[in-house]
């Protein structure tokens, strides 16, 4: 089974960034995947739901030891016992691919996690937060560093998104590329 | 005794860059602050060199548990027994402020996380890298996101950067800002 | 959904320390609750197995970022990331209550960690290893120290073992009880 | 710099023993070397007393992200950010040898880890708690487990448990000794 994590903005969400997510959310299980998110609310909360009831399989990556404060989507929650910026690290590495939808500081931080870790990300573009911002300052339009680690992919659609996903997961990644000592 | 954390470029860096992070770690020590950074080389070893010299204490926050993968300038090695990741938010958590030169991906998650964590963070926008990307696409010209969770303070000099680094640990930070929810 | 972990032996392990250990997956399968595992061999595998073939859910918290070091049975592989000193504390976290089988040091150190996090464990003495040693110096035949945070359970069989842990999960577990500071 | 942790019983301890850990810590600080602890109360504070009396360099590896909540004697305060458990691996990673006296649940777990990562300890076990208690159940009188990872030594003085620690880390492991797969 695929893992496919969908990471961005918690809390209140504009309505079309909630229906996005919904539906990245049920296109991933739609393929038998399994959705792994940070467990929380807005983006989170909408893929997960966007996934259970479409029959999917959905993973909390949770901060902390507590299980009630995750959203109300979860069939497995694995509290970490962790603040929430090393929480978010076990998500990326849990992931095959990521899908980022909109997001403030902390997905900033889970989007350069997965560029360091040489995870495939897609980028709904559309959806505002960095998710609208990374593309401007990034190299060469898809790189977070000269090291050009592993291609950040751009779209504007919940189905191009996941398919975006499915198609980088099989890609192998030309780890030489990275030519630099990672971790700077 | 304060601890100052410098993240930055690893690798080849530019003569002027690495004369700026020599400096910084410089006046850190002079300052009789602790100098913290991840051990390894470029801006890392500058700055741990320029600290030594000016008679400092350099800690050194290494990923794994080799002692000698380390650059020649620390007198502590925390070998975290961690990935470049993990370790990177060990080294947040552990400065009172951080000064950031240049710098890779690797760097923009410490940035990240440093923001999360309500860390004071000066960077020293004339060293190239996210040092000199991250004021265009901040958020008010200072800030990671919409909570405006700890501003971020740039300059163009290494004697401003301590300085300012000293000033910042000095304020309160007003966790009141900080109105959603952390973690997206 | 539950979750119960179950930790023990990797590598070789008895016969019947391995029917034991696929008796309490497939009991754990039976009562709906998810397994966790550390997603080695032994006692990890073997009880991954009984699960499967009971129709259960196996969740794997494994070590670093591969998932091919895993055992076969494992339907959702959470890759921390992290050794397998740090990744033992993720699956300790996450678990609602553990079922100790046998047990090399590894699993000595999860049974100290779940002891800390106040987790019910329930030891199946007659497996060997640690399983059939820490009741002899346990405190007062069950506590880790005399915090006496949370008492470990033992008994000799898969069907027992299963059903203590439930039992002990439904106890709320008296953190009044733990007065000294926990970390020593 | 050599890196010596002392783990061992925090809280209220018997006047004998604090004064072995302050002993211990003169000891540490006399040879030039680093003294690493917890950071907490009872022995870490006892012994973090002694080196810096001695003119020693102490390091706090502290759960958690306040100063505050240290011990008096401590140089550099590594804040992980990391609960207890997590923060213990740390500790064990960062030293080049451990000195245990005393101990609860929590000196267990951090003897498991060291265990685990062939780190070198020394026991006083004269001092009581699991330091009075684990070569009884210890395989061969000094192992934690049947790979014989790394033997466990014992003493009954300050100045013995200092020499044996130095000792300890100057021989090679013999890592070929660890033929199991590491985890269980």
């Amino acid at each position: 089974m695929k893992r496919i994590a969908v990471i961005g903005q918690s809390g209140d969400i504009p309505d079309e960034v909630r229906h996005i997510a919904e539906e990245v959310g049920a296109e991933i299980a739609k393929r038998n995947a399994v959705l792994l998110t940070g467990g929380g609310s807005g983006v989170m909360e909408a893929a997960s739901k966007g996934a259970k009831e479409a029959g999917g399989l959905v993973v909390g990556i949770l901060a902390g030891d507590r299980v009630d404060v995750a959203n109300d989507y979860i069939d497995i929650p694995i509290t970490t016992g962790l603040y929430f910026d090393f929480r978010s690290l076990i998500l990326v590495h849990s992931a095959d691919a990521l899908i980022m939808i909109r997001g403030g500081n902390g997905t900033l931080g889970e989007l350069s996690a997965a560029y360091m870790n040489k995870k495939p990300v897609v980028i709904i573009e559309t959806t505002g937060g960095w998710a609208a911002r990374i593309k401007e300052v990034a190299y060469e339009g898809g790189y977070l560093d000269e090291r050009r680690t592993v291609e950040i992919a751009f779209c504007r659609s919940a189905k191009e998104a996941v398919e975006l996903a499915f198609q980088r997961m099989e890609e192998p990644i030309d780890v030489m590329k990275n030519t630099g000592r990672i971790g700077d």
